[in-house]
């Protein structure tokens, strides 16, 4: 029961957990995030490609690692889904230039937002063929570089943007490929909804398949912008103390990714959302 | 695959297999809406107790069998998760008269839409106990009056509106009091998105639990309205007629319930809209 494991949890959790995920601030670039990381004591990032293609990566690889920060990992990888040939050479292209980047800035790993249906919007099944496909292409690169591959599921109302819509989901094609290299990243806003959440955490620590943990939450108002809609901890109905404990049971102690997607914060000072982060972690995830 | 199913699908659909939902047509009063079936020429609706209590269940009832019109559905019974004693009390009292208002109309099932958590927002386990609880606690009455209840699965977007998000959480439940009182409606909205959907349409379907069929669509929109901004039939991104195909193979042949809750489709007059379910019915379901 959730009272249960809320009591077993520590009060508050230590700021070493903490990755600053650089979508919660999307306002600053990625030097920019990394300075306020310095000024802040957050010791750990995780950077998206587009503010790593606005600096180039030898700019972004230098003043992470100038400023010694951890990356929890590169946002990301996916997007298997094609349409033609010409498509599925780009989407090859495309994942295999996430994997350097991955590797570049020494990520813990590569998240894998596969993508939904292509041409007819309605077919998932071809959808779910494809992402199985378009791992499988990239493995072998990912193993060369030591690049792990996160398989992140969805929530269910992004279906459109992944098919890979549950945590078991996600599990049983991890488990399908057998390579340290493929797992699972784990998003409260993606998988608090699941009966079988319990279950499925267990099943993938067990196998060492959890390679990131990321928080935020659902907040329950009546029109919703589910991809830029997000709320802090604490602000929604996600039972994060709850996740978070089967989380550390099935013996993940790796980076939280805070990773806020959220329009609103984003129209606001980057420094006071930081505050908010900070404060909400430590407090409520 | 989807489009194997689709081309041995018959190209169109009787009009014998459509129940009109009335919140389709939220517009019109319990007796417009029996009268516009009759213009129509549909002979099955569904009927929601706001507009039942506005004319009172004697009327409802004389209007609805003068018209000689089969009722698929009464919507609905449920929100079982109570904060208090007085709470559960009000629950009790008002999903036995939504048995009651089901059996005076003869309706197939009274649709359960469970509720999600209250008091504390956060646990959902609790609200799925308690769900458990009220179905177990109404069961004996619905058997008394022979009104079979249908657990409805929400989509995991209303978590907090139901606690039973996928087919097969329907299913487990379901199957759990082994009743043939107890059954599951099956909403394209709702399940469309599940990787597992095919495997547990055939598991209560071979247990002869398929109590109702809804069809509508769903709107790839970024903000989308996710309680009234569905979709007709063919307008989003659900393979309708793959889903209809795996619910008829899996022996359901009941009547199918347009059940198209669109807040931009109330604005409109209603005979359009009727028009609307009746052409994409039988050309996109």
């Amino acid at each position: 029961m959730a009272d249960a494991n809320n009591s077993a949890a520590p009060a508050t959790l230590p700021l070493e957990r903490l990755s600053l995920n650089q979508i919660t601030v999307k306002q600053l670039s990625l030097p920019e995030v990394v300075e306020a990381c310095g000024r802040f004591g957050i010791g750990t990032i995780s950077a998206w490609r587009d503010p790593i293609a606005e600096v180039g990566i030898d700019e972004a690889e230098r003043v992470v690692k100038d400023a010694g920060l951890r990356v929890s990992s590169v946002c990301r990888g996916g997007f298997f889904p094609y349409k033609d040939d010409l498509d599925r050479q780009r989407m090859i292209a495309d994942n295999r230039a996430a994997v350097e980047e991955a590797a570049r800035l020494g990520a813990d790993c590569l998240v894998l937002v596969c993508g939904g249906a292509t041409g007819d919007p309605r077919d998932i099944d071809r959808a779910r063929d494809q992402i199985r496909e378009g791992i499988e292409l990239l493995l072998p690169y990912a193993i060369e570089l030591d690049v792990p591959l996160g398989i992140e599921p969805l929530h269910p109302a992004m279906v459109t943007r992944s098919a890979i819509t549950s945590l078991g989901e996600a599990n049983d094609l991890a488990e399908s490929f057998d390579s340290s290299h493929v797992g699972v990243v784990i998003d409260v806003y993606h998988v608090f909804w699941d009966k079988y959440l319990e279950r499925e955490i267990r099943r993938c620590g067990a196998n060492g398949n959890i390679l990131g943990f990321h928080v935020c939450d659902w907040l329950d108002v009546p029109s919703l912008e589910i991809f830029q809609g997000r709320g802090m901890m604490g602000d929604g109905v996600i039972d994060i103390p709850r996740i978070r404990s089967l989380i550390d049971e099935a013996g993940y102690d790796g980076p939280i990714e805070v990773e806020v997607i959220s329009a609103a914060n984003w129209q606001r000072p980057a420094d006071s959302v930081i505050q908010d982060v900070i404060h909400t972690f430590q407090e409520s995830a």
